[in-house]
């Protein structure tokens, strides 16, 4: 089982969270895959876990949960997508995690019990049906099929992208893989007509101090970084932003 | 096994923790409950203790230190309520959990060893109470029958109660319930003699953008909150403010 | 299995670590240490790893990252001191801990995949080797001998030695034991020709609040510290400086 919201990292609502998982599975090994998504960032949440959960073994749950709309209509859903299990609202977050597994997906919509408090869904719904798969209850077994899933997807056409997410380094993430054999680009950003060139560095170690570089991150995406500093400090880049490299 | 502290969420003093705990009992548990209760703030770490331990499999042993007065004469106790097991300083912050199971708790006064730190009972004191606990060794093993506790209790008489906890959201938690059928309160605050009117709505997605409003939170009890904002940063309540409704 | 890293508590590359872990010994219980080490500062995170240790169960492999270098042609080690296993890049960030036990240690150098992500050898290369270490793979299966390890010691002659850690709460602690007997040192930091007088305190409890004081932390040496406040933040002192005491 593994877990991603935007509660905060150490936050007493994943505590809760757990604490259900443990009452309905004493088994349950819980792992946090990140917590600090910007609060009500789905997107930023649905990126990290795309890249995230193929690193994790196969079989395992993915509770995440990024919930703007919680107590309103949207669905709370689980799913399962390649190898993995995932739990979470219906309101994309989940959506590039299945999608990349290519085969099409079974989701089921949850049922919300009246006693589930309007606020805390992650609590009340999603820790129960994932603490429920992981004990090898059926998919269908936990609900009706689900209408179909709110989509999410990064914009991506040739050698366009966006900024995905920026980590706590201050590294700015693209969803462009690099170029085989480049060590430059001229990138536009936004509305941009002027490109601006970033040297590419194949790691920290051979670029140039507190100077901004392009390197293939661990994602094997493009990363705006600056060694031993902050690229996001430096650089007007922000989730969402167009990114074009030449 | 549960832990609560002041520690911050991440510290290495909580990492010590898990390793003396893991010394002691090998196959146990861990969940991190919540860490980052303000520094000494029992009243804080009592009241999220005693939101959150219902949320837990019966047999939990929590494990909570918030400790202004450690190595000092306070008492370092265990002690059961209801289905739970409570470790921690005799200052309070078990109490409210302790009481809420309203049949009477058993305490033991947990021995310092000499080698105690004394800036760090966490490690030398409760860890290894909580595991020999968590392994199944009978509270009375581990000490003498404790002097009664220290009592903490959070003001509440009819419709006057207090703040009890902001999260790290700025919502403004209150340990008042909401008055069934209400949408709308007048509140006073601390001294004042003008009722201010907040609406109450059911649910984030139900209220108006950066507004603050009322809601019943996931404990039960009405909350300020502000969607998409804070609460705490437009209202001027603090934890143990009294708050009054109509 | 516990983790030290400089990547931020609740980091999502943290959990893409644990996934991999997992990935290669689903039984495997990890703990986290400490994330927080300041970014890249390998020193802070050496005194820690070192200063904890010894309070983790015998057989427990610490994976620990705070890189610098990652990419480059430093060594990937892992080794054997005393009762435990040590995971992770050779630029002295193990070498305090391996020392401490005082009886040599054996160590390895481990390969770099061709496709490990020349910025995250921690998923790619320390994860792997930790779970296999943890799984009871044989250290000399894991790589060559390694070549001698980069040295990365305190300084420490007589009653002179260093800052080596700022923690949460401010607390400044160096590598000097107290002296049995004393309540009060006159303290000379870095190249200063006057020494400053401090008090020393058995406890918070007993030190006269928001003044700065000595105390014995819970790593056995002096601390300085302030009741209810943070020493660092009156107090000019920084990891690395020098401190002499009387």
């Amino acid at each position: 089982m593994a877990l991603l919201t935007d509660f905060g990292s150490g936050s007493e609502y994943v505590g809760m969270v757990k604490g259900v998982i443990l009452t309905h599975r004493p088994a349950a090994v819980i792992i946090d895959l990140f917590h600090d998504v910007a609060p009500q960032a789905v997107r930023q949440g649905a990126w990290v876990l795309s890249a995230a959960c193929a690193h994790f073994p196969a079989g395992t749950v993915f509770c995440a949960v990024v919930d703007p709309g919680v107590g309103s209509e949207r669905q709370a859903v689980a799913a399962r997508g390649g190898p993995y299990w995932f739990v979470g609202p219906d309101n994309g977050l989940l959506y590039p995690a299945l999608q990349q597994f290519g085969t099409g997906y079974e989701a089921v919509r949850l049922p919300v019990p009246a006693t589930a408090s309007p606020t805390f869904h992650g609590r009340d719904v999603f820790a129960p049906a994932a603490a429920r798969l992981a004990s090898g209850i059926p998919l269908k077994d936990l609900g009706r099929p689900a209408d179909p899933l709110v989509p999410l997807t990064f914009h991506r056409a040739g050698r366009t992208g966006e900024v995905v997410h920026v980590d706590r380094f201050g590294n700015i993430i693209t969803n462009l893989p690099p170029v085989a054999g480049r060590t430059g680009y001229r990138v536009r950003v936004g509305n941009d007509t002027t490109p601006r060139s970033f040297a590419w560095h194949p790691t920290y170690a051979a670029a140039p101090a507190a100077e901004p570089f392009l390197i293939t991150g661990s994602a094997g995406t493009l990363e705006f970084a600056v060694p031993g500093g902050s690229a996001a400090s430096i650089l007007p880049l922000r989730p969402g932003d167009t990114v074009r490299i030449d």
